[in-house]
């Protein structure tokens, strides 16, 4: 049953969720299945570890939960702090809005941070906050790696190392939702202590499954943490990983399978070929953006982000038109612009599963919208500039030299 | 990819997950797409209408959640009750032990009645201590419906009846994680406040979705609980419903779309239907452990299960060979003893999408296992049983007369 | 198991097989059925009056037969005419050569017409022919509606014209298999004694079905024709149709399933909508051509295909080189030059299930690929010129008004 | 679309179309892709290949052919006979019947040995015919190594034997339709000229694939065979396959894909423990038909076939009454009697992906149905022998030891 159909395939660009590709679909094309079996162990093993290399980590302990990326980030917060703790956290689009929302109604102690929207954490304001924090009553800094409203996306490392600077004990908690996956994300060397991301961003799953990643300094918060929880308790998870069963309550086996489809087609292109991947598509993103003569909500190319590219479009436009008009009439889907820059920005996705001549289509259909509301779009111009880059920067398909 | 790969079908036996009945693996058999597009409400609207028809109620609010019954429960208890809150509760098997410790994790005043594991509820011991409270103090009564691990239904009807009888305003909290959609389930006509269910049982779906229905008077409720609560917070799910977009954060569109499928094959079977079918299986299945010589754990014929029946092996047995050697030799799954009655009980699951002929394949395979680990039973007769009943009390298939 | 895997998705742009929608994918995933089950009827009758629409006829009688489109070509020759029954036939391309090798092999008298490849049939030639037949010896007259390799459509209206004409009793045999469904064909209005297509181009199912029509007096011709026919005995098919059973052998219900879904598909976007569409895709591609400064194979507008664009590739540069670039760098499959035009065409298939942005896709990663192999295009020059024209004539999509 | 729908799962035991395994619909569930890509002979020589090990024949050249078994036999015939040639066939069942009448109408001279049904090869016929045949003018003997109809296996190796014996060099062509893939069958050892097999049988696919295998001196008859072919004709394979692109028209990918996954599982089984689980279940059908007190229609045990039998009903009861019951009481597919045995029969096929378990129901469904009909059936009585013979012979699964 389709609610609204139209012709040929629907051409998904929003920032999530994102493209299944097919090995992934025909993996959780299947019945349910005992998960308390023999053979169930095997599988949660193996994706539990494998998790763990996207995030390039070795000293994390993962879970996979049955949530949304909303719930990964509780299950971050209650784990690891208690009523009351401190936190700084920035403000920089909706969704480290929603983080902080989050944190707030689960009783913490926000330092906000405001930026601009589009721009990024703002190093200084960090350094100077953990300097004047003596008493070290800091608990946790809590950073969105990739800000999805914005095309924002922030440099963990330097992050981590204004908190060695600072010689700062707090907690570095990383939302990579709309990262992980996509864009370079070292947990290890940057000694991120909990790293989360969701199954339907660079994973290119359904949505359903909220990945967790805690240090080793996180497990160790975790004894003292006096958060509320059960749901999200890693105390539960980790009584059955001892016990080799693994699952507290039933995992949706189709999940996990198509999660071992996810990681392997991951590990087969190369982790650093998909993310050379993400950042020739950002970039042929941008230039095409320049080409139609309009400015991205990215404020500085240090905070580019190759996973999402937000589009500011003229004021006498409305974006949501051109969500609307791509969607009515070229079943062409891309994302709105949320809260502050809402009728401002259309968001153009371009991670997971997704390939050059995708993205030109996409940037095709862009500039017929564009047109369509009234932007003078020279047609063809964001496309062919797209092209120019991308055939310099696209190499051979490996498997098919 | 299989783990143990073995000929034929492998027969899933065990109380959930549950068998997924074709057309809703076709439903589910699809991309991403956009939930924030104008055809998405569509589809949310539908299932959030017509799931509350499962729990007979037009007086609920419905909330589906992604999460599984763990998460439900946490739901309807931190949304409806403050931390101190008094609740009685019944420890008669896994799953509602697992609840009650879910509920003390949750900082609430566990009221625990301890059952003899097989028995239900005590009415006479729930009308006790009702009328001790002439405070009122008792904000919430906790009841599973069925109580998977024993095989036992409890009698919803006859609890609010007390209720009633005692006067008292305790709100009804019901899991039916295991009974709705298979046994009736009437939440208007008997006052439940929050009843829930999950998706991998009588809906025959994967794991992923939490179903929780807020009566009226948990409605209210919810206005002054101050239990800590986001990711399970009904206050996000009713803004985005008053907004029309249903979502407070990305749902999983194969599961809905798979769970409008799933709803309507019990529709177009028809609920009345549904619940002869279960109760017809479920007779079969003991009228089968009868002819074998075997008693079941439920302790007397009103809590009779129809969805799971826990047969009691002799004491020179233990039941996880059983369990073991029908998975290993026979590719039939069942579901083990736990905790007290482990080694004790085996169970046979017999809901969601299942007829007449796969549960007697199940019970010729159970019947082999049991020869196969001593137990002399005679070969055919336990299926011999079923057939006679199930063969007096089988209608003709509509669509086929 | 993918044996040449690559990052997202391949972008199939062979003028068939042709892209599967999720919606027929969803109805053929699914186990065996028993065909000689009471409800096989019922799928059957209905795809086998369905088709007829396709093909624009009520007098038509319609076969499903598990093969290929040789299969089909082999079913209308032998069901109407006897070895050494003499057919004119014109060869203009790969598979009107084909199909004529076969009327050879088959032993029947071919009087073949060799048309430049680009042009389609001179009628002029074929009144001439007509007319010095006196004797009114020649039994049929075969033509390929749309000849895939070299992209050129037949006005086959016109042939009947000339048929009339001459007042020529011939048959008059068509090959749609690569435009019914795609390109207006109407069967009983031209007159047409047998119709034929397969299953995997405008329909966009896997290849496994034939599609053959009989007209009344190919139903006539049936009953003397003496060819040697078992498997594509017509005879079979009607002995079951007359029973209500459908079928001389097992179907594959999954082909049927997904026909069923195909043509619901084209039936909810609307024949004549279905046709502007592909005219629209057409004409964007030759635009796309044109503004390459390159040219196509076909020869004359009049026979331009609205399925598929075979684009002539500058002398230097061979066109395989286009085909094996474009796959082994972009994940893009487009279609060699076959035979005559090996090396110098390669072909652009826009027919079946297909939309605007795919195919700007498309073009923008054939503007790449031409770059790659030398050939000096202006990158953007070719997308430019079918978004100007596709902006301007693609409708809202009425589902989504 | 479900036309005639039913609770639970339907239970398939027609002798063909068989049960699908999940990775088998998974490997099929994918889009159409380029047959003529680089990466598509890679395939096709995998399966080509591996076709020839269920056939355990080294020697033979394989041909995948878009068709049913009807077109194999065709295949089969024409490609290795001219019109006119002398066959002996021995017509014992229905599908004997229909290969004979085939023969007849591609002109050959047959032979008919009319059997009685339930009857196999009477080998002193066959010696009695070849010794009378001096001149050598028999070309072929053509046998049905099971026919379907009757549950009735030849003894090919026998057969074999008394061509040797006689010193005759008629090409031996076998149907192995409903045997290849389930019952040993041995090709190169047997000397067979030309076997086939279908897809929907033991290989547990959809319809849609004949498979034929040619032996040396077929090959060699190829040469000088005359009979009209042309869809069917080896020779434009052979042209293909030594290209290194193998089709000489569009295959279905996804039907290759899936026979792939088919050939997979049966080799990870291992063929000769395939053989012994049909040897298994058809053991224990036949004496669950003991225990019920009925006959089988196979005259002698050395005809018994382990992938279906056919149950001889009293009298006065019709068959056709049993299949329709069963389907419409309890969604349990059986196969009706055909022909001759019309009313007097019906089938339980077992054979694909069947296991203990999945069989066990069957019985228990005919025992009741059994009943339903008026046959005093002890209920239980066949399932309980079944179960007795099935216990002592199952192995345990060998990757769960």
């Amino acid at each position: 049953m389709e609610y609204y159909p139209a012709w040929g395939r629907n051409q998904l660009f929003v920032p999530g969720p994102t493209n299944i590709p097919e090995p992934v679909l025909r993996a959780m094309n299947r019945g349910n299945e005992d998960h308390r079996s023999p053979a169930f162990p095997k599988l949660s093993k193996s994706v539990l570890e494998d998790v763990k290399r996207l995030f390039k980590t070795t000293t994390g302990t993962s879970f996979i939960i049955p949530c949304t990326g909303t719930g990964a980030w509780e299950s971050a917060l209650t784990n690891t702090l208690s009523p009351g703790d401190k936190i700084i956290s920035f403000e920089m689009g909706q969704f480290s809005l929603l983080w902080i929302d989050q944190m707030r109604r689960l009783n913490f102690d926000v330092d906000e941070v405001e930026c601009e929207w589009g721009a990024g954490v703002d190093l200084n304001v960090l350094r100077r906050k953990l300097e004047a924090d003596k008493m070290k009553m800091v608990k946790a800094v809590c950073v969105v790696h990739n800000e999805t409203a914005t095309g924002v996306t922030n440099n963990i490392g330097a992050i981590r190392a204004v908190l060695d600077a600072c010689n700062h004990p707090a907690l570095l908690l990383i939302d990579g939702v709309s990262s992980v996956g996509a864009i370079d994300f070292r947990m290890d060397e940057w000694r991120v202590d909990v790293a989360l991301t969701g199954s339907q961003k660079a994973l290119s799953l359904p949505t359903g499954l909220g990945i967790v990643i805690a240090g080793p300094r996180a497990m160790e918060a975790y004894k003292t943490a006096t958060s509320t929880r059960v749901f999200f308790d890693w105390g539960d998870y980790i009584k059955f990983y001892e016990a080799g069963t693994y699952w507290p309550y039933t995992p949706s086996s189709q999940m996990l399978y198509g999660l071992r489809a996810a990681l392997d087609l991951l590990f087969e292109e190369g982790l650093e070929q998909v993310f050379a991947r993400h950042s020739r598509l950002g970039e042929a993103t941008r230039r095409a953006v320049k080409a139609w003569g309009l400015d991205i909500c990215t404020k500085r190319p240090e905070w580019h982000s190759d996973t999402v590219t937000a589009v500011v479009v003229p004021s006498h436009i409305n974006s949501a038109d051109v969500v609307r008009t791509a969607w009515k009439k070229y079943n062409l889907s891309l994302g709105v612009g949320l809260n502050k820059v809402a009728g401002k920005v259309f968001r153009i996705g371009h991670l997971g599963s997704m390939n050059e001549v995708q993205l030109l289509g996409a940037l095709g259909g862009v500039e017929m919208t564009l047109r369509d509301v009234g932007y003078p779009v020279v047609l063809g111009s964001g496309v062919g500039a797209a092209c120019e880059y991308l055939r310099l920067n696209t190499p051979l398909i490996p498997s098919r030299l």
